[in-house]
């Protein structure tokens, strides 16, 4: 592995993307990426007692699957890096605690997608791994409950608002040597630093995070020397259209158009204004489940040859919003290519 | 790096741990590790306008000492490994957003420090970073009104209940060439797999850890051939009195001693009696201070030559316990050795 510029890591061996999967729950399945998704839940409760469980199973139906995908067996794999937006990721530890893989917690909100594929690959990449696994989920309704009101009470949302999808991802990265017939490898990572423009609005998020997600891709940029026309897409998660909107204009500020290559996961698992989704999709699940169906599966084809996943994450709490501070984000970025294309 | 058995990491290299500082309380200034603290505030609050804001402030000062003490500026260093204990991470967010590294938020409950020093030695024997820094913290009043009860209720504490500490560490590991007069080098990582054997006493978390802590060393004696007696000190962190003395049983049963070897952060941290702190201190910020103060600075003296750092972790939240789970736990552990010392 080689460091480029100031914040960007190259890797030599590209590890692949062996496989993967994503469990969604009704509302998701009925979205434009439905029939891509690999089990669809029409009971949110997934038959478990409470919200939070059911978002722990996600995850372990998640890996389940990807294993399955993978042909592995959890023996195979030697770390999983997980991650999710409840209090103490309990989704995370409760969801995977019967695998018995070493376990790394990782948390960067709705970034952690994007986190823990980052580690995976590093971790293949340095020899630490020849297998690692990464995967993220979030609820609608445990994440309705902890930071915002009981579903009962029938809050209304305010038109900024995203709505958290209930939906887990997962990928799982290994040494090019073992997935010779995967399409899909991984080439750059690039961690973000944290930042925060001031923005207080919780039912803003989208605004918080462009700022994080514009400074990683321009940091990317910068270290490769490439520009947004090099990619086929540019998949922010998850931004939302306010988000989205944000980012396109701050790039622009920088001579750099977005239009046409920028696609963010808030968008793309929703029909936005049919489902009353207001600015789009969020949660830790909702660019890992999208990521984990359409977008690796156009990568394995062919279809998209060269894709920027960047993970954008606001890093606050109920308990700093109700002390009156700004929402800090970051943003991390993982370089993804098909296979049988050369690297730029 | 080299996989060693089943589940060890050994480094090449042997990443330095170039400097170290430690953040306390007025409570933990009293302890017996009192004058070994770079920092110690008589003032819980820090000055600031909640508990919260003082935990941040605590890691905020953690790293700006470490730092100093390093010589470095934060564009020195290439990523900052951290975590707390606090809904979202927000000590950790707030408290490291203004000093524009790279972060990447762990979550490993109160072994988070040993997932930190692990992750930035790794980091920085792979080459994706020459310079890493690992961070925790904890807080007294923000731990005791986000797990237990408001302090204003005075509740009374079991006698298995630990003492959340007030306190943080900071570790800077950098590639050897750059810390030439350090004497702590990081020899192994052993990351530890999710351990449930069933205990639902949020209130007796050291019985819960114990398992988790047995299985991550035996693990690791195994993968290195190695006994207890190799090393002059295991320093746990924070099973308190109740875990330690479980998994010194544990591991009789398996025919080992760890009398006279194994120490706990949080029986290190406090007159354990006197203090009134039940079965010992806990929180990230414990173990974490306590090796970035005494422990660190005994193997930079060559006092102690071979130590074994387990952090355990008990990976439950008020919510988990509300709906009757059982306590899932974890530990991850590090290696260090005196630099004058032969590898064993």
């Amino acid at each position: 592995m080689e460091r480029i510029g100031t914040d960007t890591l190259r890797f030599s061996k590209r590890p692949a993307v062996l496989s993967w999967a994503s469990v969604v729950g009704d509302k998701e399945s009925q979205g434009p990426l439905g029939k891509y998704f690999d089990i669809c839940h029409p009971d949110p409760s997934l038959g478990m007692e409470s919200w939070e469980k059911a978002e722990s199973h996600l995850q372990t139906e998640a890996v389940e699957k990807a294993l399955q995908k993978g042909g592995l067996e959890p023996e195979n794999v030697q770390y999983i890096f997980a991650g999710d937006l409840l209090n103490q990721c309990i989704s995370s530890t409760f969801g995977l605690r019967g695998l018995g893989i070493p376990f790394l917690g990782q948390y960067g909100a709705c970034s952690t997608m994007a986190q823990t594929l980052g580690m995976a690959s590093l971790f293949v990449e340095s020899g630490a791994a020849s297998c690692a696994a990464a995967v993220t989920s979030s609820h609608f309704c445990s994440a309705e409950r902890q930071f915002r009101l009981p579903l009962e009470y029938g809050g209304q949302r305010t038109p900024t608002a995203q709505w958290t999808a209930t939906a887990s991802g997962c990928a799982i990265v290994t040494v090019p040597e073992k997935a010779p017939s995967s399409g899909v490898r991984i080439r750059d990572v690039c961690f973000g630093r944290i930042t925060d423009l001031g923005i207080r609005d919780a039912n803003n998020m989208g605004a918080a995070m462009a700022p994080a997600a514009a400074s990683t891709l321009l940091s990317y940029l910068r270290d490769t020397q490439t520009r947004p026309q090099d990619y086929d897409l540019i998949l922010t998660g998850d931004l939302g259209k306010v988000g989205s909107d944000l980012l396109q204009q701050l790039l622009r500020r920088e001579g750099m158009d977005l239009s046409g290559i920028q696609n963010d996961g808030g968008l793309m698992l929703y029909h936005r204004q049919e489902q009353d989704v207001h600015a789009g999709g969020s949660g830790c699940g909702c660019s890992a489940a999208v990521l984990c169906s359409l977008v690796l599966r156009r990568l394995q084809a062919g279809e998209l040859k060269q894709v920027l996943f960047i993970g954008t994450g606001a890093l606050l709490s109920p308990t700093s919003t109700q002390q009156g501070e700004t929402i800090p984000s970051i943003a991390h970025l993982v370089a993804l290519e098909n296979s049988r294309q050369s690297s730029l």
